[in-house]
Order: structure tokens, then C-alpha cells, then sequence
């Protein structure tokens, strides 16, 4: 284990994540707010401490192997995390250390479930350290799920060799660099033209530029208590749908239908079934409106196709409570927790993806006892899929729901209800935002006993990073020489 | 497609059906209660209608493929329940025909969800027709998981095909016959010696003989409206639970248990699991009763033991109301709804032996991700289990949750409670009996609207047949030439 080389990583990022406050004091320097001192103090432990473990490290050889790489990718969110949530304990916007964590974690991995119960009284700084946050967080994922997982076998993007040229297998090769550069101009292009768009719609620039950043990460951090709500303008709320459901789709397709090639991406099949969901769920969720409620065609369409793509992009924004709709819609909105975005998206949760995989497997299985001679591989995108990466899938699938229902065990102990401890394991494991019972979306979570915060907070890191990247790091074959 | 065998088969069932009723006609007959007529009139109409089917296709050919086999294993639940339904609508027992169809269902299923609010009013012969159905359901399932669904490729059971001589493959061997004598001569044997218990117990004979055909069929209707928590006896529920136990497990170890073959009884990995399962989950409540009750140390280990026992084995008794307790230890409860007995055992659920398997393979996912060039296959029992076997019940698991969801989707339309809800789609998948919220042990499921009631009697019969029996017949495949 090449220790060094692991800590000379988290001193560089500890350094990059001082300069990324920077930002968020010069916001606070411009409304000249009462968090400038903390922002001061936090970068220089950032960089204090990151430019001393830079140095004392600076002989170390540079091979990162697999081993080295799991512990990197899970140590990264929790070191960000820890150090990320200084600003807000020095400011005194939320002097607990524990909900700051679980603020801070929530942001990293663009989950946005927050403690905050009232969030306009904070100063500017802290509240764009917080888009911030989820804007680097998002930044993160895509390299993560794009370029780093793909290597480790996780994840399945493996599907996606064929148009991604991806690292060499076994090394984090320097491509990644390369990938990266290109996915990352297409996110920050992205959260230009949602800026400009939010702003032109009547938001302040502060508040576009705050929710453009929490939008392209899928995290759902909002500068309002009431979230998306707070504006009524249709105009803003139709631009964020369009913007979450990019945010939600896989960005090498947003690349290749910038270089012109719709037809490629209209045929991906990951992609095709996105939009199916969305499509079919927001039908039903809008014919539900109709019957069960008052309200004019439009805004009831305009309220189900927002829920609907805040939640299956696990976005989290929320311009109506679901919590308040029939129970049957309710329910419709809790199935769709474990749907998730696409596969290379900022997107959490199961994904398209997987799921498309699965109802095939399970299909192809029918045919498969119909046939029992016949070797019948499931298809994707016109090739076969290995059946080492469906295996893999379906061992996510059965990881996933057996840490779904095991969580929610444990949490009722912290948590005695049902529905809460269902909605609030499943939304933080799927990194969504807002969950059912007492952290429905005109709630928040900080009632929560600061067990079940901790607790929360390893769940959005464990979905985050697709199961597998922590749970490796228990199993003891990965410790064994 | 043969149609003529398989009326001829289903023709010859009902003959069986009507033979079945005598025994409940005899019962009635020696209380001389006003339902002796509504056997008498049943009992003609099944063996008037079962003769003139045998006799229409007396020269269809004798050529059972598998096409006809899925078909016919199908009907024969529906046919049997509609038929079984008879006698409880003529008695005006149950005179509501969609309610009669449920319970009969529900019986042969050997779910033991029930609608009725007042059982001790029930004539005997009815008592007795309905402990009968579970019986008859109880054989059946042994039969076609340990000889039918294994030719099929559905259940898993292809494991044990080194200890089972199994039939040949594509066609179904009269060895079946031999194979099915051997298992039910354990079945009755282990019926009688219950009987004599509970008999010794202090239950009346007749309330023992309707105890042990539902014991031994994990089905769990009782004669009392307050199940086995009717008797205060220690002894009854230990008696209970220990045939309870020994229904849950696979049949063919109990006929090596009685052939001497404890070793391999011991060995059995299935069987390792399934108690551990029991114990553990027991240990769980028992400490939380203990903690949060004022319970004495015996009542609280025979309280957990025997709710764990009869969720675990799919029978469905109770002792005591899991709504009553703690919310985490009525979760737990509900977690145990998705475990189920061993395959080859009369219990319902998706099996230890899946369950089993899944985690194995979650577990060697990872380890497959440290060593990606190493093929690392997961054993069971000290065989490799073939990856076509773990396909097949990942997509199993796939389409159970998929149901599960999906069904209490649907089910929130008619009874818009989320708690009822799961409860009632978990319990009937399941084949279990008691749910959540409405339908939990001390309610029944009267209450349910009618088209409720169809469509959880629909859920019950997926669940039995280990879903792909049903569902392959609404695959076109199956459907063309």
C-alpha cells in the first residue's frame, strides 16, 4: 500500500478545496457579511494543512494501483466533507458540528437533504459555499463515474468503451485528464447558459447562479426555504426542468450532440428509456392531479413533470409537496427514489441504466426457460452485454435493496416511523434531497438525533460512490498482500 | 398445444377436488350441521363436471410438453379455488362469491390471509374443508418444487439434483411419481405425529387435526378468530413451532434425517442459513420485548420465536400482535416478509436458498473487483453453482421487488394507506398470511374492496408458483410455434 502517495493526493485536494472557498469569500467580501472571517481561517487550514502533507510527501512515488485508488475516491468525500464544514461552524450558520458534516456531505454528494430551517437569514458567502459545494461535487462524479469507475469495474460504463475513449484498464492513466478537460467544459457551459437564462427569468444574479450550480449537479441546494416554490414564474420552473433532465443525462451524449450527432444519441437506449420514464411517470402523476385536485391544466403539468424530473434526476428542487397529493401519487413519487439519472451523470441513485438491464435479464429469462438450449444474451445499444457486467449489476441491485431495507431497520431505532425511516434511508442512499414523512419536502432534517445524521451522511457517501467503491474497502480479500 | 390433455389433466383434478370434500362432508356429517347439503351438492358438481371432461377427452394423447405443463400448473390453482369456493358460498358461510374465491385461494396457496371476522361461528365441515385446502396445497407445492419446477428450469432446485434423483429434462417422467410418494409419506407422517401432540396438548382433536394440515402446509388458518394465541399453552406453541420449523425445510433433508443421514442434514448450507436466520432474528426480539415490555423471559422467547418461526416458514399463526411492538421489531417483522422457507418446503417467499446465493454473490462481486482476472464462481453446498443458475435468480429477485412495488403501486389506488399496502402485497406474494396497518394479525382482510381482493388473490398465486410459471404465459415467446 502506497500510503504516501494517498496523502500526498488529499493534501493537493484539501489545497484545491481552499481555492475553491475563495469564491465564496469574495461573495462575502462583496456583501461584506459577517462569514468573511470564517472563510479567511478556513482557507488557511486548508491550506496550511494541504501544503505541509504536499511536502512532507513530495518524494512519493508516483503509482497509484486499484488498492490505492478505492481508498482515494472514498477518502476524498470524507476528508472534503470534514474540512468543507468549517465555514459553516466558524460563521455560526450552523454552529453544531454535526448537522455542518451532514450539511457538508449532503452538498459533496449533490444528495441536498439540509438541516437549515431557515435559510434566507444566512449570509451570502455561506450560501454559495453551499451551491459551491454541490457544484464541485457534481464536477467530481463525472470524472468518478466517467473516467476512475470504469477502471475499478464498477458501475457499468464499461458499455460505454465504444464512444468514450476510456483509461487503460488497471492504471489511472493520463486520459483521464484528457476526458475530463472536454466533460468539464460542457458542465460549465451548461451552468453559463442556466445562469443566464435564470437570471434573464427574473432571479437575482446571485440566486441563478447559485441554483444553476446546485441544478447541473443534480443536488437540489436551494438559497430559499419554500426551494423552487419560492418563484412562481413558469418560465424559471420550465428552464430548470430542462436543465435538471440535462444534468441528468449522460454527458458524453450532451457531448456527441454538441459535435452534431443527434442520431447517435436519439438511438442510445439508456437515453430513449430516461425519457420514457419521465414521460410515463409524469403522465400518470398528472393525471392523478387532475382527478384528485383543483388545480388549471397547465400548473398541474408543470407540477408533475418538475417533481417528476427533480426526482428521477435525484435533483431534490421541489415546487410542490408531494407529500399533500392522493397517496397513490405519493407512492408513485417514493417508486421513482429508485429509478436515479443516467449512467455518467451527475445523476445518484440505481440508474437508467441498471434498471433497463434488469427488466431485460429478467425478460430474457423467461425466454431463456421457453428456449432452455438457446444462448440468449441481453442486448444494449445493438451489442451484447457481457454476462460479467450483468452479474455485476444484478449484485448492485440485491447490495442496494438489501442496504435499503437493512437502513431503514436500523434507523427506526433512531427514528420510530415507518414511512420517515423509508423516505429518509432511500433519499439519502439514492441522493436525492427530500424524502416522506417528517423530511418530506416542506420539511427538513433537523430534528434528526445526531446518530441518524452520521448515519445518513455514510448512506449518501455509500450511494455516491455506487456501493461497491466503500464496501470493497471492508471486505478483507482487498487488505490481504 | 395439446388442449385435450390438459382439460383431461384439469378434469382429473377436480375428480381428486370432489374425493376431498367427502372428508369434510364425513365431518359434517358426524356434527350434523346445516352445511351437509352445500358439501353434497359441491361434491356432484366436481365429480359430474371432472367425469364428463375425463370421459370427452378419454383418447387425447398422453403427451404433457412443457407448454402444457406451465398451463396446467397454472389452472390447476385457479380451477381448484374457483371449485373450492363452492362449498363456503352454498353453506352461506362465506355466501360472497369474490370473498369465497379469496379465502379458497388463500388456502390453497397456503397464504392463510383470511377474510373472515368470526371463524368460531363456522360450521365444522367448513372448519375442516378450509384446514383441507391448505393440506392439499401443502402436497402440491411439494411436488412441483421438488419434481415439476426443477424440469422447468424455475426455483432453483436444479441444485440438489445430485440428492433428488431428479426427472429427465423437456418431458415429465412418470419417475415424478415415486419421488412425490416418498415426500408425502414424510408430509403425513409428520401430520399425524402433530396431530397426536397437540391432541396430548389439550387442543380437541378436531381443532388438532385442522392445527396440523395448516402447520404442516406453512398455511396458518386456524379455527379460532385468535389463531394459536386462542391457547395459553407453552407445550401447543413449542409443539407448534418445531412443525412449523420442520415444514419450512426442505423435504428431502428431512428424508435423509430419517434415513440417518444427520451429517448431511447438518452439512446442508440451506439449512445452516435458515436456522441462523431463525435464531438470529428471534435473539433481535427477543431482546427488544424484553427491553421495551414487561414481559417474563419465557413468554418473551416463546412470543419472538414463534412470530419469527411462523413469518420465516410463511405459515402466518400468531401468539402475539407484531403491530403492538416497538416500530423496529414490527420492521423486522416486515423485513422477514421478504426471506421465506427453504426450497423444497411448503414455505412461500423467495427462499433461503436464494436469498443465500444473492448475498454469496454481492459478496463475491467484490472480491471479483480486487481479482478481476480471476474467475471466482459462487459455491453452494461445496459445488460451483453455475452462473446460469445465479442469472436465474437475480432476475427472480428482480421481478419480486419489481412486483412488490409495482403491486403496491396499484394497491394504494384501492386501499390508499402506504403501510396496509406493502403489508397486504408482501403478505400475499409471500404466501404468508398477516400483513400491516388494516390487515395485520389481529384484523383480517374483509374490509378490502373487491377488486382488491381479485387482485391480491392473483398475487397469491404468482407467488406459490414462483412467478415464472405465471408470467411465462403472458411472454409471446411462449405463445408461438
Amino acid at each position: 500500500m502506497n500510503l504516501k502517495i494517498i496523502f500526498r493526493v488529499l493534501g493537493f485536494l484539501l489545497i484545491i478545496e481552499g481555492i475553491a472557498m475563495f469564491l465564496a469569500l469574495l461573495v462575502s467580501l462583496i456583501y461584506f457579511e459577517h462569514d468573511i472571517k470564517a472563510f479567511i481561517l478556513a482557507i488557511l487550514l486548508n491550506l496550511v494543512l494541504g501544503i505541509s502533507i504536499s511536502f512532507a510527501t513530495r518524494n512519493a512515488v508516483k503509482d497509484i494501483g486499484k488498492r490505492e485508488g478505492y481508498i482515494i475516491v472514498s477518502l476524498v468525500w470524507i476528508v472534503f466533507s470534514f474540512f468543507g464544514a468549517v465555514p459553516f461552524v466558524l460563521s455560526g450558520s450552523i454552529p453544531d458540528f454535526t448537522n455542518a458534516f451532514f450539511e457538508t456531505m449532503s452538498g459533496f454528494t449533490t444528495t441536498g437533504s439540509s438541516i437549515l430551517d431557515n435559510i434566507e437569514a444566512l449570509p451570502h458567502g455561506i450560501l454559495f459555499w453551499r451551491s459551491i459545494i454541490q457544484w464541485l461535487g457534481g464536477m467530481g462524479i463525472i470524472v468518478l463515474s466517467l473516467a476512475i469507475l470504469p477502471v475499478f469495474g464498477i458501475g457499468g460504463m464499461q458499455l460505454f468503451a465504444a464512444e468514450v475513449p476510456g483509461p487503460a484498464p488497471d492504471k489511472i492513466s493520463p486520459r483521464i485528464r484528457q476526458t475530463a478537460k472536454t466533460l468539464w467544459v460542457i458542465y460549465l457551459g451548461f451552468t453559463v447558459a442556466e445562469i443566464l437564462l435564470l437570471w434573464i427569468g427574473g432571479m437575482t444574479l446571485f440566486d441563478a447562479v447559485c441554483h444553476s450550480f446546485t441544478t447541473m449537479a443534480t443536488g437540489g441546494f436551494s438559497t430559499k426555504q419554500a426551494s423552487i416554490a419560492h418563484w412562481q414564474s413558469p418560465f424559471i420552473h420550465y428552464v430548470i426542468i430542462i436543465f435538471m433532465f440535462l444534468a441528468g443525462t449522460n454527458f458524453t451524449l450532451s457531448y456527441l450532440a454538441l459535435k452534431g450527432k443527434f442520431k447517435t444519441v436519439l438511438k442510445d437506449e439508456e437515453f430513449k428509456y430516461y425519457s420514457y420514464f419521465i414521460l410515463g411517470f409524469t403522465l400518470l402523476i398528472f393525471i392523478g392531479l387532475l382527478i384528485s385536485t383543483n388545480l388549471n391544466i397547465e400548473t398541474a403539468f408543470r407540477d408533475s413533470l418538475f417533481q417528476v424530473v427533480s426526482i428521477i434526476t435525484t435533483t431534490g428542487y421541489a415546487t410542490a409537496d408531494y407529500l399533500t397529493w392522493i397517496p397513490v401519487l405519493t407512492i408513485l413519487i417514493f417508486a421513482m427514489f429508485f429509478f436515479g439519472g443516467s449512467a455518467g451523470s451527475t445523476g445518484g441513485g440505481i440508474k437508467i441504466m441498471r434498471i433497463v438491464l434488469l427488466f431485460k435479464n429478467s425478460y430474457y429469462e423467461l425466454r431463456r426457460l421457453i428456449h432452455p438450449k438457446a444462448i440468449i444474451p441481453v442486448k444494449f445499444n445493438r451489442h451484447s452485454v457481457d454476462s460479467k457486467i450483468i452479474t455485476n449489476i444484478l449484485a448492485f441491485f440485491m447490495l442496494y435493496f438489501f442496504i435499503f431495507g437493512f437502513s431503514t431497520v436500523v434507523f427506526t431505532l433512531i427514528e420510530p416511523n415507518l414511512e420517515t425511516s423509508m423516505g429518509a434511508v432511500a433519499t439519502c442512499l439514492g441522493n436525492i434531497g427530500p424524502g416522506l414523512g417528517k423530511v418530506g419536502p416542506a420539511e427538513n432534517f433537523m430534528h434528526i438525533k445526531p446518530a441518524g445524521k452520521w448515519f445518513l451522511s455514510f448512506l449518501m457517501l455509500l450511494g455516491r460512490l455506487e456501493l461497491f467503491t466503500v464496501l470493497v474497502l471492508f471486505s478483507p480479500a482487498f487488505w490481504k498482500k
